[in-house]
């Protein structure tokens, strides 16, 4: 692309870094800004500098964070026995929004996976193991992909994390609500008829 | 989404700002962002900040500028004698891509609609007109999109612009260099056929 000014070259520049964002997104972005109110774009800029600045990992569950200790942790309100352990913090926002869910997170950071060179050190484990050792805890969830670098993790986990009195438990799977069988994939569907639960009359279990 | 961070949050919002850019795409931005190292991130604020702050309309073309005359307008080595007049600088720079022209510009900043409430004094048609009857100009090339709007505001610039030795052309129009016959549209197709031109050979003319 030609562009007559620097300004806007670089500008461009910027936001094709972005991951998904090409140079043709860049440059409308980039123009769109360019028309408005300078206060806008400051607030704009700023807004984004600000965070980068401000961030940083929860020192308990490695949530992203304002604070050395994140909302969640820092909330006396939630249950302080339950962990659920998840790959990312954007799984942690999937789960808050279902408003399901009042324990505590533990984000590891990814999932065990030789081909991708990630071991156990280069996941938040060993702080998992500490804080379900630490007393306090009577549950641990597993809410991570099933995939079998998901499946490898749980099980290492389940293995290193031996602590009196805390269980382990997996989300549950099979087949997704409003979804259609003659749709679903075969594994999904073969597990989902081995691992059956008892019919409770009308409502959700 | 439920955000455990207010910077993230304010993050999100101020990308989600932008036009086609919706909330959860906003958030795998910002999640990127806040991987990446601080100075990174200031930069690009940086970027996007100083874009605005000095960013101007060129006072001869209107298109976008670093400086009060824009790098097109200054260049000596471009031909002072011809404008190709366009709705936008997304056109300039299109045509600028294409390597053909060496010659000015004057961006017009959209196409006379009542419909959208657009009427002339709205675009920068008075400076255009000043700028051929000032002389040294020996021709208005058009290169307005052949719409509805485009074609009145084309005729309503030839009616205005009358100023001696001053040639209006606009760019040619008909199918498409590697364009199907068979998928063009009708208005087009039976316009290319009445404005057909001599063969010229083997080459193009």
């Amino acid at each position: 692309m030609n562009f007559s000014s620097k300004l806007i070259e670089e500008a461009v520049s910027a936001f094709a870094s972005l991951p998904g964002i090409g140079r043709k997104t860049a440059l409308r972005l980039v123009l769109h800004l360019a028309r408005q109110q300078p206060e806008a774009v400051e607030q704009f800029a700023e807004a984004v500098a600000k965070m980068r600045r401000g961030i940083r990992e929860c020192e308990r569950c490695h949530n992203l964070s304002d604070t050395p200790v994140c909302n969640i942790c820092a909330d006396p309100r939630r249950d302080q026995s339950l962990i659920c352990v998840v790959e990312g913090i954007r799984d942690v926002m999937a789960i808050e929004d279902t408003g399901q869910y009042r324990g505590l997170y533990h984000v590891l950071g990814g999932v065990i996976s030789p081909i991708e060179g990630v071991g156990p050190a280069e996941l938040n484990i060993d702080s998992l193991i500490q804080r379900a050792q630490a007393g306090g805890v009577r549950e641990v969830i597993m809410a991570i992909s099933p995939t079998i670098e998901g499946e490898t993790t749980i099980f290492y986990i389940s293995r290193k994390l031996k602590a009196p009195g805390v269980n382990i438990s997996t989300i549950a799977r099979g087949i997704s609500f409003g979804g259609e069988l003659e749709y679903a994939d075969e594994l999904t569907l073969g597990r989902s008829i081995v691992a059956r639960v008892p019919y409770k009359g009308g409502g959700e279990e």
